[in-house]
């Protein structure tokens, strides 16, 4: 209520001025006014979810969220990535035999998609605990094996991003926070056991990754020294990488740091070319270094009490589950979507699998699909158009706590990534974060069969926001 | 005039609808009307050039013009460009002993600018035909020392483009016409022969180019097989590089495409390492493939009798030089414009020399400044903003007879770079090209001050409309 006296004060501005309109809600009532010729400034507002309300407004409500959401996010921003060794999982994450890892959220045999459950076919053949694929099945399927999430340990991996003791890990330290993450090397695309296919080609691929591809990039790396990782990701949102779906300059700034002491390593010249060739044929064989960077940032911004920024988002092919700093450890979980993209081959829509895997840790910090427009060009490959891409972008910023000026999209005017997804104003608005992702055929053994485009389920979020209520 | 009779036909719709004002020239009209709610089509327009009115009208209603451009621009687009070897000068051109070649249009040592000079020293104490640069300059200034372009020999240089017969050049092949250009090795940034420097350390430099890089990459591609380039400045326009000032995701494609058979020539380790390392640290190496690969377009598009479409924009320090289709190997000159941009360390304009270097052969094909849009971090390193890059390439489909769908530029949603700058666009417009370039110290012996943006001096333009005209 506006007094007589306060006319005199700031408020009296307001009647000097010409009256000015605000329209929220539905766009016909501007229209009208604009057609005839007044000054409009249109909002944009929806309700929030439904059944929300009360615990929404208690989160939004709570003292500390506004310094927790701050320290988080300066927290993951701080953090470093450094590529400082390559090495075999049973080595790097003590991982017993008979222990496999595997993406997203904790699931059973029973409970595991196909791309999931052909993942691990393979890795119990490559391990040499059966024979034939019948008696892997009949092995897994009897609970012997102990199924574990990357995200545990500590570490991430693409699509199943099933990890047995005999597969080589790149190691990643950010020496600012004292911690370590790891992630699997990149196989390419295709037929490829993180897309669940098993077949011998698939196997005697990952038998030559340990035997030549691992050791050389570990002499390479310790030759060199600690490659900044972070950089690399900084270079490459200036390139037209997303650092999801999109990874071929950073692929290529990879080699560039590698390949020098690649050649003067001493290895036979043969797998030193080898191994230049096969990184140099797939364009997302950085995406295993961009993951576990961003998930040492995201890991930095863990457990602060009271912050609703998410931290992880992982997906094991049938639930999607995140984390929020301000729940630690605890998944919220959801049935996964099925990725909406572009096929390859004869492939459809039909044979798609939904979401899997751990790469959705680009997006948790900032980049991949938040990222669109950082790089238009991969519409061609998940499907969309650049002024989606750039739209898409725009409104991840009304979802994040802030910008993060390291990874500066130059198309925005070198506007920082948005980076931080707030589950508290995912909930208010009603936007889900962006992500794209590889799509893997529903059916054990296929491989990808396209790339494209999926949003985590709302209820994670919900589920996030009434645990947060319970804890103001 | 409209007929009471036209009514009934197809121009009837004119009074059936609103009203519409189509505002031209002073803006003030266009913004009171909108102001009122009335419906207002701006369209930009200005006067031609003055003193070119009647020559453009002659120019612009040449019966051959529009299907000699097409034909022009189809040539152009036509063309492709395979690097498929490295050779020395001497071997390539049959460069003779005291010839050297030099950038841009034809020039003498009396009015050659400090840069080109000191290239010129620079190579004339690399080829051992004096002791001191003294002595060198004694040499050049007697004239028995040949200049010529390196167009005349169907080759580019960037910058100075100094050639001397001991230097190693890429050759590259357009099958499809049968036509070959070459262009020297990049020697790096900073204090570099093109940009006017030969101190010791130059011309070791150069030395070492001579010995090891050059034999070295004509093994790896004598051993590969013909690279596409054209392919990967297709890439490269996606990868945020416009090709000219920008060459990074270029150089890096380059690099993967050589490093296995460099790896594989049974060349010494050491040499193989040092010469990854010296291409991986200059992003800038891959321009003089773009360059001549521009050279090979262009050319394709020249001697198209009543043509208007440039084929040749090149400085040699001192004049701006354009070669026109329809006008053969004549050179239409004008004194070139100094470069505005940003500075190394403590030079500034004052150290500036004019615009310099075959490279505007980027623009000529519609890369480089002509496709800034492409290349948005770019503004980092010559100066300006973003949306003044986007707003530049939206003005160069104005002055250009079409689009190139090989070079895409993503976010403006994969339309063609604007390609085949048409000269009598320009007089009409009196919009000029814009050219992104590397800034040499006027002194000779300085090297590299700065990087910046560029335009042609308007006078070529019009020295071309009017020779076309007397042509008609």
């Amino acid at each position: 209520m506006m007094s007589a006296t306060s006319l005199t004060g700031p408020l009296s501005a307001l009647l000097a001025a010409e009256p000015r309109v605000v329209a929220c809600g539905a766009g016909l009532f501007a229209d009208e006014l604009t057609a005839q010729a007044a000054s409009v400034l249109p909002v944009d507002w929806r309700p929030p979810v439904a059944g929300t309300e009360t615990a929404l407004a208690r989160v939004m409500a709570d003292p500390r969220r506004a310094a927790a959401n701050a320290l988080a996010l300066e927290r993951m921003l701080a953090s470093t990535a450094e590529l400082v060794d390559v090495v075999p999982a049973g080595e790097a994450l003590g991982l017993e035999p008979g222990t496999f890892l595997h993406a997203g959220p904790p699931v059973t045999w029973e409970r595991a998609s196909g791309p999931l459950r052909g993942a691990l076919i393979g890795a119990t053949l490559l391990e040499g605990l059966a024979a034939t694929p019948e008696e892997a099945q009949a092995l897994l399927a009897s609970g012997s094996v102990r199924l574990e999430p990357c995200h545990h340990r500590g570490a991430v991996g693409p699509m199943a991003g099933v990890v047995s003791p005999s597969m080589w890990l790149f190691t990643l330290r950010d020496e600012a926070n004292d911690r370590t993450s790891w992630c699997s090397l990149n196989e390419g695309l295709g037929r490829v056991l993180r897309y669940g296919a098993y077949s011998p080609d698939v196997l005697d691929r990952l038998r030559w990754m340990s035997r030549v591809l691992g050791p050389l990039l570990r002499d390479a790396v310790r030759r060199r020294g600690p490659i900044d990782v972070r950089a690399i990701v900084s270079q490459m949102v200036q390139m037209g990488d997303e650092g999801h779906n999109r990874n071929r300059a950073g692929t290529l700034m990879l080699l560039r740091e590698l390949v020098p002491d690649l050649i003067e390593s001493g290895a036979p010249t043969a797998d030193v070319a080898e191994v230049v060739r096969f990184v140099s044929g797939n364009d997302h064989f950085f995406l295993n270094l961009v993951m576990p960077a961003a998930k040492l940032a995201t890991a930095a911004a863990s457990g602060v009490p009271g912050s609703t920024l998410v931290t992880v988002m992982a997906r094991n092919g049938t639930d999607f589950g995140i984390q929020v700093s301000g729940t630690g450890d605890t998944w919220f979980t959801a049935p996964a979507e099925v990725p909406d993209g572009l096929y390859l081959g004869s492939y459809g829509p039909q044979d798609a699998n939904p979401d899997i895997g751990d790469s959705a840790i680009t997006e948790t910090v900032g980049i991949g699909g938040l990222s669109l427009a950082a790089a238009p060009a991969i519409v061609r490959f998940i499907g969309g158009t650049v002024p989606d891409a750039l739209r898409t972008t725009g409104e991840m910023y009304e979802i994040t706590a802030g910008e993060n000026p390291a990874y500066a999209i130059p198309i925005l005017d070198f506007r920082g990534a948005p980076s931080g997804i707030d589950v508290a104003k995912v909930v208010r608005t009603g936007i889900l974060p962006q992500i794209t992702t590889g799509i893997a055929g529903r059916v054990a053994g296929t491989g990808q069969v396209g790339a494209g485009l999926v949003k985590p389920p709302m209820a994670c979020f919900t589920a996030a926001v009434h645990a947060l209520a319970a804890s103001c």
